[in-house]
């Protein structure tokens, strides 16, 4: 797979996107770890003194959050306050030293730097794979700026394309009954499958068993369950009408896809950073 | 108001249903509570032997639990299954001797009865105002049959109508701007007005004092809140574009608008039980 490929060529950005100059110089090889990082360092060169901010889960936003706490130890960054999106996000940043709020106290955020698990042509997003897609999207819908953060892996020419899930949270109240609505739903996709997402009791168990019976439900931080959607061949039709049908099934909470909510997207990719943004032209900040 | 008006002159139903005649003779002067009581009995003649029930919340289907439970102590009805609304209607049904089981292990259910808080000419329904209306909307939405049983006082020409409240359970997580975001919905909608719902921490404390400070947000039994919805003039619109408009708010789990929900709804007037249901016509069952 090309790196054009990757960049979405169907998208008006790419070409520009391509053209414009990469931030940081091409490097031998970078693993996904050192991309996201480069992705992270880039995105909080956005973080201005005084601003209420988004804080993202996940292991690109932790290289975000611990760049943020080495600002405000080194003084170069003064009275930020952050909105955690998961119990993680919040001991993650209170561990680097950021300040932390709440969206009651502060309904309007700057700016949000989160990972994505999936970034469509159109910015549209999947997210949730760690469990805490409502509280992501009711921050990251709150905010003036929601700037996404990714290694170029998570580019796909449609949501679900990766053929990793997308994940719809659920009351545990009739679970079992939501499901069943869920797959009525996709009835005769090709390659559509869901499955209730579970986690072992305990983590020494599961070492030495895989038995359907050492596993409980996946539990979020609002105490609900998780149905993880698997499309073989990414999601075919209108994603706002799919998003309509998920979310009028009573038992839905919320979904994993972001839709029109992502101001722009930093890539890191071997050749350098590439930054999209909603208008479909690269921004250089 | 008279009763032909209160019987929905605007549905095709009424004429007919006004001509049906009445099961009950008419009494001279039943309070509300025993209107409820000549409704719920009503519907409890449609329960068999066998059947998969969903039990209601609330006052008038307390009626229908207790009579149930009549019917099988008395050995008049056998091997039903019970699939209670809340946790309110386990406890009573338990403690009128009705078997119970849960909607995983019985996703279609036979027959359910409850009550509604306000019933339109299209038989949609306003039901929550005891806060269970997440577990009531799956139950019912899962049933082959789904009647309604009400007094007259419950008859709306348009939901909100009655100038009670319509319910929309949400996340405790951010709940302040997910109120804000039902507000800005319903921005310039004359009448409009919300708020989260709330409870005395305990009953003796509010018998002295009506402080803001001795209340806390009311928890469902999934462990969500509540926020009201007024219409001082009822809603006007397409209610099921309202309905998608209130669900794609992240944070809302529900809302307590049931839509094409219920099957039949019987009515107690002064005057007799009148049937109404779904295709506008009396059903004398």
């Amino acid at each position: 797979m090309g790196s054009r490929r990757l960049l979405h060529p169907s998208c008006p950005a790419a070409a520009e996107a391509t053209a414009a100059p990469p931030a940081a110089p091409p490097a031998a090889i970078s693993s996904q770890d050192d991309l996201k990082r480069v992705a992270a360092l880039r995105a909080v060169e956005l973080v201005r003194s005084g601003m209420v901010l988004g804080l993202g889960t996940g292991s690109t936003a932790a290289h975000a959050l611990d760049r943020i706490g080495d600002l405000l130890r080194r003084g170069d960054l003064r009275d930020v306050v952050g909105i955690p999106t998961s119990e993680w996000a919040a001991a993650r940043a209170a561990a680097a030293g950021i300040p932390l709020s709440d969206l009651n106290s502060h309904p309007v955020i700057d700016l949000s730097i989160d990972g994505a698990d999936e970034v469509d042509p159109a910015l549209n997003l999947v997210k949730g794979r760690g469990g805490s897609l409502l509280r992501e999207k009711m921050v990251e819908g709150a905010s003036r700026r929601f700037v996404v953060i990714v290694d170029e892996s998570k580019l796909v020419p449609r949501l679900g394309g990766s053929g990793l899930a997308i994940p719809v949270e659920v009351i545990p109240f009739g679970w079992a009954l939501t499901l069943r609505r869920l797959r009525s739903l996709f009835d005769g996709t090709s390659g559509f499958n869901l499955k209730l997402r579970t986690a072992s009791i305990n983590a020494k168990a599961s070492a030495f068993t895989e038995k359907e019976s050492e596993l409980e439900p996946f539990v979020t931080d609002n105490k609900n369950y998780i149905v993880d959607l698997f499309f073989e061949y990414g999601i075919d039709g209108n994603l706002r009408a799919i998003s309509d049908d998920i979310l009028r099934i009573t038992g839905v909470v919320e979904h994993g896809m972001f839709l029109g909510l992502a101001t722009s997207v930093i890539v890191a990719r071997q050749d350098g950073v590439v930054v999209l943004d909603k208008e479909g032209k690269s921004n250089g900040f």
